[in-house]
C-alpha cells in the first residue's frame, strides 16, 4: 500500500510513473513521522528502536545497514570514497525502516536531500529537503514486498542486451585503434574471454562529444566492424560538457537552437572540463534531450551498440569566476612575501590550498546557472541531481527511435531513481584498495532496491595502483555483478589481467563467469520483469534470523544463491554464516569443482587465490554451460544443473533466453520451465522445451 | 644467532646497541638473498614461496602479513592513511620472513628503505636502499624467538610511569585552563576515570615552543598542581620547529651557538610550520640534543610529567623556495586568463593544484639543508629517518639528568628503531573510520616486534567526525593498548565521551580498562624487561596452526590473553577462531560479566555496543582490580582472579608492581609469584607476598 504526501509544489521528477494514479495527502496526516518546516526546509524526524535497520540509499557510502551515519543526496564528482564522504555520484532516496515497524519512504526531490541516520543522536532518523516536495510511504508485509511495492511506481528496470554480460576491458585510455587490437589480442591470446573493450575520452578529437581522433582511430568505421567479427563491442565515452569551439558542429547547433545551460545574465553557462570551456546541454528540456540523444545516431551508424555516459553530475573542474578567489589570494602571498617571514604567511597558504582544492564542483557554480524545464527557468541547484538522470535518458529516449527493436548497452556515472528505466550505471571512481571490495558488494542490493539492477564497479579499482591478488580477488565477486568490466586510471599500473603472472588463475576465474551467464541473465531478466532484487541482503531472505540480518559481506544472488566474496589480503579462508543448509559449491576453475552439503551455522571455508566459493539454496537450480571466448560462443541450451533437494518436493526454473538484444521479453517462447520430480525414488526431469541437462542432484 | 653484514661505510644509527660486539661480514656472504648495486642503490631480492608470510614493518600500513604490497621507510607527515599510502611517520626496518625458511632482517639505514613484498611480482620480496650500509640477519626457531633476539641487540624498550596506563583525553586544542577543568569537571560528573589531559599547539604562545600562553593559562605551575590534586597529569605537546624571531630565547640561543640545521650556503636552514618559519634543531648533534633536551626543565620545574613529541618527520608546510614554482604557474595562469577559453588551462591548474598539493613535506627541501653529525656534515636526505628519534632521544636523555629517579611520559610522532629506548609512539593523525579501527589492530604487534611497546592509536579518530558506536567500539579495542588515548582534531565532532548519549555505556567499557590496569601494566613491563611482545599475531603462538597463522583481527595479549575486538558498524556480533580451548570472559562492565570455556575453533559470539569480549589462555591467570577514578586510587593487591584450569597443573604468574615511577625496575620486592595448585580436588593458592584474592577457577 502506497501513499502519496505532498508539501508545496514539488518539482516534477518523472521518477514516478503513472504519477495520476496517487491522490496527494497532507503531510499534516504523514504516518511514522514527525514534521516541522523552517523556512523553506522540511525536516522530518522518526525514532529508533534499538533493532532498527534502515536500507536503501542505492548508491551510498558505508554498510548495507546505513545506520549511524548521514548522507547527502546531491550527485557530486569525488573520487576519494573514504568512509566519511556523505555523497556519490548518484541521489536514490529511496530507505526501508525494519524493525519495530517495517516501512518505506521515497523522498522525490530534485535538490540535496539529508538523510541523519542515528548519526547526531543514535535512537534519531531524521530526513531533511527544501518544503516542496512529494513523498510517498510505502507499507507492505516485509522488506522484499516493500521493495516490489516501490520498483513497480517507478518502472521496469533497464534490461541491456545479453553480451553486456560479458567480460569487458577498459582503461583510461586506450589511445589508439591498434592499442585496442593489442588488448583484445593478448586476452585472446592466454584464452580470457572478453566481450567488450571501451574507449575512455581520448578516442576523441580533443574532448569533443561525438567526434573521433582520425589520427589514433583512423577508418573508425571499419575498425569497428573488425571487433565486431571478434565478438568485441567497442564501447565510447560521452560526456556532459560540449567544447566551446568555433566551427564544432554540437556547440554551434547547441548555440543557435538554444539547448544550453544559461546563466544568470542569460548567457550560455561557461564551466571547464576535460575540453577547456564548455557549456552544458539543458538535459532537463525535453527539446534538448531530443536533440542531444539523436547525436548518438553518430556512433550507432558506425555500428556502436554501447555507450557509457560520464561527468554528469555534472563535474566541474572550475567555472571562469572560481579561479578569481584563488587568483586573489595568490596575489596577496606573491605581493607581500618580499618581507621575510611574514606572520600570517602559512594561513594564508593554507587558505589558498583550500581554495584551489575547492575550485571543483562548487556550490556557488551550481548556483549559477539555469535550466529551461520545457518553458520554467529553475536553478540548477534546485534540480542538481535530475541532470546526469536526463543526460542518459535523453539517450535512452533516442535509442528507442534510432533502434526500435534492438537494446543497446548504456549506463551513466550520475543518477537519480527514474534513470534505472533507461540505463545502468558503473559505481564510479574507486580506488584499487582492499575495503572498496566490499564497499562495491554493500552497495549492490541497495542499488537493486532503488530500480538500478545493471551495475558494477570499476574491477581492481580505478584510481591507485592494483596487486595481482587484489585483481583476482575483486574479478571473483565481479563474475557476480551484471556488468562486469575492469577499470583503471591513467597513470596507474596497468591492469588487464595478462599484465600478471600465471594466467590461467584469472582464467580460472573468469570462465567461471562465463559458465554463469545464461543462469545470471535469466535472472537478470526476471528481476527486472518481476521488480524483484538480483541481489540481496540475507536479511531480505531470512528477516526471522537474527545472525543473518546483520551479514554485510555475504549476498543473495538471484533465486538461488549465496555469494561470500573474499575482500582481505592474505586471506586463504573466510567466515561465512549460513542461514539454512546450502550446497557449497567450491570453484577452482570451470572443470575442477568440489560440491557437498554444508550445514545451517557457522563455517570457515578455504578459498585459494583462483577460486570461487558459491552456495546453491536448497531445493533451487543452478545451471551452468560450458565457458567460451565470447557471450556470443556459449551454449545456452546445454548445462550442468546443480541442486540440493533432501526431501520429495518437486523443484522448478523458469529459465530465460532470447536472441540476446530484442524487447520482445515477455515473448512465451523466451521461457522454459524445468522441473525436478521425485518419484519412488527416481529423480524425473521435465523441460517445456529440450535442453541437455547433466544431472547433479544432492539428496 | 645474528649475523651482521657490511657494505661500503653506514651511517651510524645507534639503533643497535654494543655494535662492536658483532664482526662485520661482507655481503658475498650474505645468507638467503641475492643483491645487487647498480650506482649507489643496493637491492637485495629473495624468492617468496606460496606460504610465507612477511612480518614487521613496525608503524605501516595493511595488514599483519605485509605480503602483497611495497612499502617505503621515509618518515612521513602524511595524514590520510588510505591503503595505497606506502610510507607513514615511522621508519622500522625490520621483518620476519616466515615459511619455507624463517628469519628476521634489519635494513639499519638512515634514508629511504624499500620494500616490495611480492607487489611487483607475487614471488618475490625485493629490498632497495643506498649501498652504505649495515644488515642483521637473525636465525632463531621461532618468530618470537627471532624477536627477542632483535630486542635484545636494540635495547630494552622504554616504560612509562603508571599512570600512563590511565585513560588520557586530547583534543586539538583545548584553549585555555578553563577549557581543560570543564574537560575534566565533565568526566569526574559521569563517573569516567581519567589520568590526563593533553596541551595541543594552542598552549603555546604563538606556538613557541617551551613558551605558555600567560591569556589562556594563567599562573601556569598552580594549574598543574590543581589538576595533580585531582590525580590529572597536564601533557603539553613540543613541536620541532624554533620559531624565528627576534628576543626569543630558544631561537636566539640556537642561531647564536649553532644548534640549528643549515642550508646550502651555510646559513640556518628556513621552513614553514606551525609558527610560520622556524629553524630547526640539529638533533642528530649530540651537544644540541644536550642543549635541546635541556629545555624540557622548563615545563618539568613547573610540575609537567608527560610530553608528546610532534611533528618531527620533520613536517614541512613549505619551504622559501618551495613556493616559488607555485606562484610562477599562478602567474602564467593570471596574465594569460584575459583570453577566454584558454585551450591549455585545464591542463595548468591541475599542473598548479599539484604544486600547491606538494608544497609540504617536499623531496627537494629534504634535500636542502645540512646536518653536522658531531663534526661531519651530512644532507638530510641521507639521515631523514633519524630525526624524529633524536628529538626524542634528546629529551630521554635530559630527562636522565634532569630526573634520575622518576619515569617521565614521552612519546614521539616519528621515529626510527633505537628511539623506542626513550619514549613510545602513537600511530599519528588518523581519521574516524571504522577501517582504522582495524588498521591499528593489525600494527600493534608489528611496533612490539620492533621495540616500540608504549603505543596506541587515537581513539575515535583523529581526522573527520566521529560517531558514538565509532567511538564506543575504538575504546573496546583501546582499553588493551598501553597508551589510551581519546584525541580529535579541529573542525570536527567534539568527542570527549561526555559529548553522548547514556554515558554509562563508555563507562561500562572504560572502567574495564582500569579493572585491567593491574594486570597490563605487570605485563607491560616484563615484556619490556624480558625482551618479549606484548600484542602478538596469532600465528606466533600458534605457527603450526594453519588457520591461527592468517587471523588479522584478534591479537594475543600479555602471558595469557586474546582480545577480539568489533571493527564493523552496527555488528552485534563477530566471528572469532580460538586455537585451543579458552576462557571466555564477555564484559557488560566490570560488575556484570558472563563467563564459560569455549572450546577450539569457529564461533560467533554477540557483543553489545557496550561489551568488550576478552580470552584468557588455559593454564593462565588473569587479575582484574575494581575500578577507580585514576589509576592512583586503584587497589594493587586485592584482585578477582581468573584461571582456566582443567586439569591438575600448576599455574603461576608472576606480577610486577612497583611505585609506579621509579626506575629500580629489577627490584625483587617488585616481583610477586601467584601459584595455583590443584591437591586431591582442593585448590591451594600461594603468593609471596599476600594478596587478597576472590578466586574464579574453571575446570
Amino acid at each position: 500500500m502506497i501513499k502519496k504526501y505532498v508539501s508545496g509544489t514539488p518539482i516534477n521528477t518523472d521518477a514516478i510513473i503513472n504519477q495520476k494514479k496517487y491522490e496527494n495527502h497532507s503531510l499534516a496526516s504523514l504516518s511514522y513521522f514527525n514534521f516541522s518546516t523552517n523556512k523553506d526546509t522540511l525536516t522530518l524526524s522518526y525514532p529508533l528502536s534499538k533493532e532498527d535497520a534502515i536500507y536503501g540509499l542505492g548508491e551510498a557510502n558505508r554498510g548495507i545497514n546505513k545506520r549511524g551515519y548521514r548522507y547527502s543526496s546531491f550527485c557530486s564528482d569525488d573520487p576519494n570514497h573514504t568512509e566519511e564522504k556523505e555523497s556519490l555520484y548518484g541521489a536514490h532516496n529511496f530507505i526501508i525502516v525494519d524493525g519495530l515497524k517495517t516501512f518505506g519512504v521515497f523522498v522525490d526531490c530534485p535538490s540535496k536531500v539529508e538523510f541523519d541516520i542515528g548519526y547526531t543522536e543514535y535512537d534519531k532518523l531524521t530526513i531533511s529537503c527544501v518544503s516542496d516536495v512529494a513523498i510517498y510511504i510505502i507499507n507492505g508485509n516485509s522488506c522484499l514486498d516493500i521493495v516490489s511495492q516501490f520498483r513497480e511506481i517507478i518502472g521496469q528496470s533497464y534490461i541491456p542486451p545479453r553480451w553486456a554480460f560479458g567480460y569487458q576491458q577498459c582503461r583510461w585510455s586506450y589511445m589508439s585503434a591498434e592499442e585496442i587490437r593489442n588488448v583484445v589480442k593478448k586476452h585472446r591470446e592466454i584464452n580470457i574471454p572478453l566481450d567488450a573493450v571501451y574507449m575512455d575520452i581520448d578516442y576523441m578529437e580533443r574532448y569533443k562529444d561525438f567526434t573521433i581522433n582520425n589520427d589514433t582511430f583512423p577508418d573508425f568505421e571499419n575498425f569497428v566492424k573488425e571487433m565486431q567479427s571478434s565478438n568485441i563491442h567497442l564501447v565510447p565515452i560521452i560526456d556532459a560538457g560540449v567544447k566551446i569551439e568555433e566551427g564544432y558542429d554540437i556547440y554551434e547547433e547547441g548555440v543557435k537552437d538554444n539547448h544550453f545551460c544559461k546563466d544568470a545574465q542569460g548567457n550560455d553557462f561557461v564551466a571547464a572540463v576535460w575540453p577547456g570551456y564548455t557549456h552544458f546541454p539543458d538535459f532537463l528540456n525535453s527539446t534538448t534531450r531530443k536533440w542531444f540523444g539523436h547525436k548518438y545516431k553518430f556512433l550507432i551508424d558506425k555500428g556502436i551498440d554501447g555507450f557509457w555516459n560520464d561527468m554528469n553530475e555534472p563535474a566541474i573542474f572550475h567555472s571562469a569566476n572560481g579561479i578569481e578567489n584563488a587568483i586573489n589570494l595568490l596575489r596577496d602571498i606573491d605581493t607581500k612575501r618580499i618581507t621575510p617571514y611574514e606572520e600570517d604567511e602559512v594561513e594564508k597558504l593554507f587558505k589558498l590550498k583550500d581554495a584551489l582544492g575547492n575550485l571543483s564542483n562548487q556550490t556557488s557554480d551550481y548556483e549559477s546557472f539555469y535550466h529551461n524545464m520545457d518553458g520554467k527557468t529553475i536553478r540548477h541547484d534546485k534540480v542538481h541531481n535530475l541532470y546526469g538522470y536526463n543526460m542518459t535518458r535523453a539517450a535512452g529516449e533516442a535509442f528507442d527511435e534510432i533502434e526500435p527493436n534492438k537494446r543497446l548497452l548504456l549506463f551513466s556515472r550520475s543518477s537519480y531513481i527514474g534513470m534505472h528505466r533507461y540505463g545502468g550505471i558503473w559505481t564510479g571512481d574507486n580506488h584499487s584498495w582492499w575495503s572498496h571490495i566490499l564497499l562495491s558488494i554493500k552497495m549492490m542490493p541497495s542499488l537493486n532496491m532503488c530500480g538500478f539492477m545493471y551495475v558494477g564497479s570499476d574491477i581492481g579499482g580505478f584510481g591507485c595502483n592494483t596487486s595481482r591478488d587484489l585483481l583476482l580477488r575483486w574479478l571473483a565477486f565481479g563474475i557476480f555483478t551484471p556488468l562486469m568490466r575492469n577499470h583503471s586510471a591513467l597513470g596507474t599500473r596497468q591492469q588487464e589481467v595478462y599484465q600478471f603472472e600465471n594466467t590461467e588463475e584469472f582464467k580460472n576465474v573468469i570462465d567461471i563467469r562465463y559458465s554463469l551467464i545464461p543462469y545470471l541473465y535469466s535472472e537478470y531478466v526476471k528481476s527486472a520483469l518481476n521488480n524483484s532484487m538480483y541481489f540481496r541482503p540475507l536479511a531480505f531472505d531470512y528477516p526471522e534470523d537474527e545472525i543473518a540480518r546483520d551479514v554485510e559481506d555475504q549476498l543473495m544472488l538471484g533465486e538461488g544463491l549465496m555469494i561470500t566474496p573474499v575482500y582481505t589480503q592474505n586471506a586463504k579462508r573466510r567466515y561465512v554464516y549460513l542461514p539454512e543448509d546450502m550446497l557449497y559449491i567450491r570453484f577452482k576453475g570451470y572443470d575442477k569443482k568440489e560440491v557437498k552439503v554444508l550445514e545451517k551455522g557457522h563455517h570457515s571455508i578455504d578459498v585459494a587465490l583462483d577460486e570461487v566459493p558459491l552456495f546453491v539454496k536448497k531445493n533451487h537450480i543452478l545451471l551452468l554451460t560450458k565457458p567460451e571466448m565470447s557471450t556470443a560462443d556459449l551454449n545456452y541450451d546445454k548445462f550442468d544443473l546443480y541442486c540440493y533437494n533432501p526431501d520429495t518436493s518437486s523443484v522448478t526454473y523458469k529459465l530465460f533466453n532470447d536472441d540476446g538484444y530484442s524487447k520482445d521479453y515477455m515473448n512465451p517462447e523466451n521461457f522454459n520451465t524445468l522441473q525436478i520430480e521425485k518419484k519412488d525414488g527416481n529423480i524425473e526431469i521435465k523441460a517445456a522445451t529440450p535442453v541437455h541437462l547433466n544431472m547433479n542432484i544432492y539428496e
